[in-house]
């Protein structure tokens, strides 16, 4: 039974999650995706649900990296897929780096002149590159004491439980025991590092290992939920593993700015994904288009409120 | 001097305008553009800015009619440009019509035969675009009889003082004095009941004399701003008046999916409107690509609470 | 019944309808619509039908000028719906102006010194439009001894009809007698020059009288088709006149980068106009997500190879 | 020294590359950036350039499959990287599976009871899957003969090399030496695949190898070229390339449909990539903004009349 578009209306000194129930009322455009991400989220919590979090892009450069910190430390996530930037920049923060706030147009030849590489609006002095390979260098060696050939997720889970910034989400994964998969890793800064301590010492990063566990976590999973933050491997690699366990998705959240057209996985609606048996067919599935750094927040503030 | 991203933190309970604070200590991707929105908005209001709002798109039926009508009566906008169908879907509802909730990917065939008009994931069911021609005709009538010949935004003055649902933006700028410029209405169905109207008796819209009274108001206006909820010709419109004005805008914000790659107005940078002398060369300038039905709200209600 | 996925292949020195049927070989992703694009064109052709084009955005000034001209020389469209800016540039070269290639990363305010306006990558030297200026006051001297109210299809046939650049749309169209309407005229230069002249002489456009001759040519189409290159007024203003018509678009072609998940119609797919009754039930369509600039000139020449 | 904007002229039955010297008469928007990348193509196979490929997304399910493979042939890539996809579904077709075409709006659970999964808008039988399983699994065996640690280049050389399909791009790069790197393996089906052998074979693909190999071909490389068909994994992991190699690239093609304001690589501007030293301060680039389906065989074969 259709209900009517109600319209949602403001209120001075409003709290998010009252921004987030006036969206609902509405329930249509993007706005209602907003709700119904929330309410979704919700329900999963409720449900019990394993929760699998895709992290793609480079959210944690760009000013997330503490939310993630806080989905982990709040339980609202069980497992975690991440691209190799978000990993490596985590690090880098965790290790006494930084990032700056710069400008997106901009002269890059000054800024290479200057030392500074850019991702959008965000300055990483080549300095804390020097810092990373200071500092990941000793605990790669230390890493390795405890076995040569590991996983992404054991390499992050190691490396995480060394760290002392607590505002780092790799510490808070480890301390929480949430697995932290970066089946990519060679494709970052991290990866690079891993090669170059390679180079002199034993050490294999087994992504065929990376499969086994993470098949094994959907396998396990209760009432599973996937929570996706842009698309490319974290997307592929939590949905994926759907094809070998006996269950799938019941319920998905995907904040991106994909789009389906050209047939990349990243803009795949989550409808396409239960032709696949990744989304279970009665599953709770809604996409925002949007930046994640703008809805995610919202999301998480809302559903935190009612947690 | 660049400043370090510090990382948005989340508080459960937590209000929009705190949010917007912490997406602007991180200040970078679109969440900084969101806080820089925020408060380049804040600013104009302290300047006492002339704000012009150009409402693109179809928002009204989408659930930003109240929104609207709640930045008029709070003095957050001194003009509006809107496009036909928001002008039509808010009288639409002043009429006792309604928007349904509905779906997005739906057989259209098979709502065509239920007499349902789908926008995006809106219905519209035809029997409010038959209360809509109900009650317009004779609204024309009345209209005509102080002047057959008009602008838009003279005919949407009348056409607001006439009505009494207090939702209504149409009427709360009537009732504020904040002119609506609709430049582009034959381009509707609201254009469309004109010509239905024009054809038995006199009524012209000059659109020309829109040029004129909009001109007007840009020369006259104070350290002006815009607000630009999508593109279309409400941006256009708002920007070309001071092609012909002594000044330029001071601040601008816009709002939209749209981009420049295919040379577009809509999705032109604001950079690019100083070339032109429409947006001043130390104006301050912000451009959020996202959905203005999860964007602006956020917005209005974070300025709302400091305003 | 479904078919393969034949693989698109390549030949040195292959024409453009040659490459076109390779991409209807493969019949999937961007490609396979470009395919379906060229079919559905020629089906117009071969089927007699009133083809109604909109150009949006502001491909005149983006290298398109001259492909509008030959489609309606070649008699490939019978009537247009254009942007006023479309118009504007058109006219700017019919005068003896020209756009120059520019940078789109560039300091604008810089340009604003050097007089130069920019769209996009196109760099429009301040001194053409006062060649505009100079040469549009007169024609609407001209033009408005012929009665002093008219449409913006009117102002245009005869503004076209006085022009002697042979590259010019609005010459070919005039000679051809093919309608171009500008329904949000009043939104562009040329909007401007003819307030200008307005304010000291009797000029009217009558907006409501674009609609008249709309409806009555959308009523008296044969298979209508709508080519639809960017959204807009012009896409809108096509669409609607079938509101009124007793049939409906029996084809219909759209090239944009706009979505629909913010609700505007610029973006809304060709099957939501199916729920609206503007476009047939059967009806051939296609939606082609790309740049006009790129996507249009490979299906037109693709058609008239085979025209 | 600025040129104008010339007009693109259109001919019944023109060849590409002749539309393609049409767009670059324009130079400006999309049709402009073709244009320039078929120049910069030409301009790197006469400098003879060590071309990069990146083969994002799932372009081979959607018809590039044979495009790639003449790419190869014709000497026209030197290395590619490739998402797991394009590479599984290269088997796919090399195994004697197929793709269907299919519709993108479709209902997908009654897809799922048929046993056809999607790509948007390419229908694949799970038969095929069956068909992959059957005949990748002792191909593993006969790999991991000639060792059972390799990169992931390795093992698409070894396998590349027992395929007879002509057609398949994996077995054109083994033939003509050309490597292809896949460091995402473990997330396809083709890293699936191999999981399931290496729980009871030995079989690692050592991903920190991929890193070695493409280092020392960056390392090695002439005038080095990098063309983008979308982003993901391929596109950073042949830019980082560079970051421990003494170059970087001297020319840089992207092709794509994603915006840099997210912060993620994949829609980064070629430009931020100068900034880092991955492309080099004078290096010759453009980024086109569309469907690599579409954009990519124009482009290729325009290059192809004059190489």
């Amino acid at each position: 039974m259709p209900k009517r578009v109600r319209h949602i209306e403001l209120k001075s000194g409003m709290r998010v999650d009252e921004l987030a129930e006036e969206m609902g009322k509405s329930g249509v455009f993007s706005a209602g995706r907003v709700a119904k991400a929330v309410e979704t989220y919700r329900e999963m919590l409720k449900a019990g649900s394993t929760i699998f979090m895709g992290v793609g892009g480079a959210v944690v450069p760009g000013g997330l990296r503490l939310v993630l910190t806080q989905a982990i430390n709040e339980e609202l996530a069980d497992a975690l897929v991440v691209t190799g930037a978000n990993a490596t920049h985590d690090l880098i923060e965790a290790f006494g780096g930084y990032h700056m706030r710069g400008e997106a147009m901009v002269d890059d030849v000054k800024l290479r002149r200057l030392g500074v590489s850019r991702i959008f609006d965000v300055y990483v002095p080549q300095r804390v590159f020097e810092i990373f390979e200071d500092r990941i260098q000793p605990m790669f060696a230390k890493v390795a004491k405890e076995g040569s050939k590991m996983s992404s997720a054991e390499l992050l889970r190691r490396i995480g439980s060394r760290i002392t910034d607590k505002n780092s989400f790799l510490k808070a994964a480890a301390d929480k025991g949430v697995p932290v998969f970066c089946p990519a890793v060679a494709d970052s800064i991290l990866g690079l590092q891993a090669w170059l301590y390679s180079q002199e010492h034993e050490l294999v990063i087994d992504v065929l290992q990376d499969v086994r566990e993470m098949v094994e976590l959907a396998s396990n999973a209760i009432r599973p939920g996937a929570i996706l933050l842009g698309g490319g491997v974290p997307k592929n690699f939590i949905f994926q593993s759907m094809l070998l366990a006996p269950r799938s998705f019941d319920y998905a959240i995907q904040i991106t700015m994909d789009r389906p057209e050209h047939g990349g996985l990243s803009g795949a609606t989550l409808e396409e994904a239960k032709s696949w048996g990744k989304v279970a067919k009665n599953a709770k599935i809604v996409t925002v288009i949007g930046d994640a750094t703008v809805v995610f927040p919202i999301i998480l503030a809302a559903v935190m409120k009612k947690a």
